[in-house]
């Protein structure tokens, strides 16, 4: 099976899907090594590691690397492409299919444009045919914004039911935390929904239970790195002790060379 | 005072300079915003997050890439460029001219090269000599491999010396973990020692009393980053509590917006 069946197939197993973030060569490899079965990345973990503005399409180049250096990974990945760095379906066609040649299984395409205003649904729409015209074997994960702009949040299954018909994979709707609206959307699709994760929202377990197929970390690893980081830091200025799972320089070592 | 002016004076405080080594410009930037007073970078982590191999000399663009995005703090910044890059002392006396130009206070420059030898102690002086000469308020922590390799040993301190003579601002030995030795280092050298701190080495307190002046982190912050996204995400998976100190997205937006 290719990394992009099996990426296909781990929306459809027993259990949901849950897809860590990664930022880079580093945390994907390590995270691949501990044993989760595909791996994702996360744009604000890109744009933030690049020193750049998230969600605004500054950050194509960046992806395109990490894309190019997660493709030598043995399992499939998934590449947050923000809108797809274009407003030309075909460009964006193009994009990604250069990524499925980098060895990429997956990308997420959001509907939201410059982090404040929503792409109409069939401008949307002719970016994932045009996507999966151009690469059929891609898992597409449409994404729509409507939660978490918090702008008409009415349309979300509309949307989400025409970006399935245009050929999506996957349905993603961030920012949903209710268990009624996150079971009309099961209920109602065909493709598998994917739920962002939130520490204030519904475990695992309950997600599942509604029948979500994929739960996402978003920027969530990114930002507990960032919180250890200083954390390690600190307990090495006080004397305080530090975490006992940092793994060994050989460990990242052997992950590089 | 310049940002170099204020990182040369850091070695000269009352206590030891703790320094964090940041892998990205988001791990820099969440370590300066958490009050450190300066940030180094990590070339394994640098070396890591692009996935290629550390300490061999490959990662010259990925390393001017980040050193341009974090001149832009507001804090001094003193970057790793393993042995810099190339063998000619007129070229890493450039490239550490550029790291300046892009607002970098220092620089660590190693005696090893690919990992495995090290170089003549005339030969790395040599390029000490050029760097000072071309941009002399850039802060040169000479850097001797002798106890990591474990290899000559016996001619740290002459290395050390010499290094000094040719203009560096401080000397930097790891690997070396013995009290003893530690502090005949500390008693033979004018310029101030930078130690890198160990888990299983000596506490912060202990250094600063044998005459340690620098206390740098290495690629600690970066391995305990990668071990909070594998705890993270498995704490998603099974219901766990996550730490309570991961910033919300607001924060990292901040950083890069």
């Amino acid at each position: 099976m290719t990394r992009s069946a099996i990426f296909h197939a781990l929306h459809h197993a027993d259990e949901p899907l849950i897809l860590p973030n990664a930022w880079d060569f580093g945390s994907a490899a390590f995270l691949a090594q501990a044993g989760f079965p595909a791996v994702a990345t996360t744009s604000l973990g890109v744009a933030a590691a690049a020193g750049r503005p998230d969600g605004t399409g500054s950050t194509r180049a960046e992806t395109l690397t990490l894309a190019r250096q997660l493709g030598r990974l043995p399992i499939p990945v998934t590449v947050d492409v923000e809108g797809g760095f274009s407003t030309d379906p075909d460009e964006v066609a193009e994009f990604c299919a250069e990524l499925a040649e980098a060895g990429i299984a997956g990308v997420n395409l959001e509907d939201s444009r410059d982090n404040t205003t929503l792409a109409a649904r069939e401008t949307h729409g002719a970016i994932i045919t045009a996507v999966k015209a151009r690469t059929p074997e891609l898992f597409v994960n449409a994404r729509t914004d409507t939660y978490w702009l918090g702008t008409d949040r009415d349309s979300t299954l509309a949307r989400a039911q025409h970006y399935e018909k245009c050929g999506a994979d996957g349905i993603f709707v961030p920012g949903v935390t209710e268990a009624a609206e996150i079971r009309a959307l099961t209920e109602a699709l065909t493709a598998p929904l994917n739920i962002l994760f939130s520490p204030n929202g519904l475990p695992v377990a309950e997600l599942a239970a509604l029948g979500v197929r994929r739960v996402s970390t978003g920027s969530l690893l990114y930002r507990a790195a960032l919180a250890a980081a200083v954390r390690t830091v600190r307990a090495v200025s006080s004397g305080g002790p530090l975490s006992p799972d940092i793994p060994p320089y050989t460990e990242i070592l052997r992950l590089i060379n």
